[in-house]
């Protein structure tokens, strides 16, 4: 856990842009309900002047957030030694998209994350949307690779859907099978009680401009901080 | 497009359990600022009280949609003959997580859609992320197999990352390989401005439940309308 984050006072980002950001312990509140708000309104069933007004004011609401803001993406930005992946939509505490995951390492690489996936991401009644779980795969065997030392970009993803993955408690882990150079091959499988549901494969590639020693550098400073 | 959709008056749904549910009119607008939100959220500078303000005030909204709610997810409903997928986090009306991508069916059985992908939707500093490609890939290649008649669920994906997709106006396609049996194999890609940037490949199954008669008309009728 990152404690040493939750104490710090706001700190000046280093890496893309230098701004300020905040305290994670305010951010995760505001984020959390957002995403009650994304659920509440897939599966709502007040009345039409309700919706009215909940659309009004959520409006003026992020028209207030929007009143200062960053002219681009959040992008990755290291605070004190720490990298920030807090605009990702799978783990990040800026996006409400994100179930949130949260990567949990273990001493043999692999890693694991175990989260609950509501109503915003079924696809097939009850079932998680096969795109949902090809997106958290896609994150956690990533950080896979970078757990063994050499983050990279997604190069390939291979899914098998082996079963329906249904709404509810679910657990995710991934491992590295071998590297090859800049490429680490990694495979991993999303699991509800009975087991494995969807299993996937995928290389992951350290990019071009990440090879040398100064883009190294620079790569692995944007990566979580057990590699910074 | 769904004029009658956008014209009727609410109806009951059929299909999984008999509610009423909302005009279209109505909850797009609702959902779209919930996305203003989702991306602000992710972009935001303003001070500490204003994030709590906000927070205070989106958890409020929240709890009074949550007054009245269906006790599960959405599912796939069927009204006035035309089937909704409005929960779904692609495609769906009611879904603030879904961009949200339009559908647009060709007489050749290609599909299509063009949509924008912001903040909220990145990877690595500036591009897309790698997971979200697999997420938008697998409904449009999952559409392009309904199209051609044997709406399925996902069996295998494969995706290769030609190179990094960047935020901004892209465009994803899809279209029927072959069909062998209950099984259709559909390839399709996401692009931008100066082409493919993500290769996918896919194979879609009808469920083993859908291949009887009656299982069959079940399963059409929760597709899209021009396959009711």
């Amino acid at each position: 856990m990152r404690d040493a984050e939750k104490l710090a006072a706001p700190r000046t980002v280093a890496g893309h842009d230098a701004v300020p950001d905040y305290h994670r312990p305010l951010l995760a509140p505001l984020t959390d309900s957002i995403r009650q708000l994304v659920d509440a309104t897939v599966r709502t069933e007040v009345d039409d002047d309700e919706l009215r007004r909940a659309h009004r004011e959520i409006a003026a609401i992020a028209a207030r957030l929007q009143a200062r803001q960053m002219p681009g993406s959040y992008g990755q930005r290291v605070a004190a030694g720490s990298a920030r992946f807090w605009g990702n939509p799978v783990v990040g505490v800026r996006n409400a998209i994100a179930p949130p995951l949260v990567i949990e390492y273990d001493d043999s690489g692999r890693v694991s994350a175990e989260f609950h996936l509501g109503a915003a991401y079924e696809g097939p009644s009850g079932l998680v949307h096969g795109g949902v779980s090809a997106l958290l795969l896609d994150q956690i065997l990533g950080d896979a690779a970078a757990a063994g030392g050499k983050p990279g970009m997604t190069g390939t993803l291979t899914l098998r859907y082996r079963r329906g993955t249904p709404l509810g408690a679910l657990r995710a882990e991934a491992w590295i099978e071998r590297v090859e150079g800049f490429k680490t091959f990694v495979a991993g499988h999303l699991l509800d009680a009975d087991g494995p549901t969807v299993q996937a494969e995928g290389v992951f590639i350290v990019p071009r401009w990440a090879r040398g020693e100064a883009g190294a550098g620079e790569w692995a400073q944007a990566m979580p901080d057990r590699f910074a």
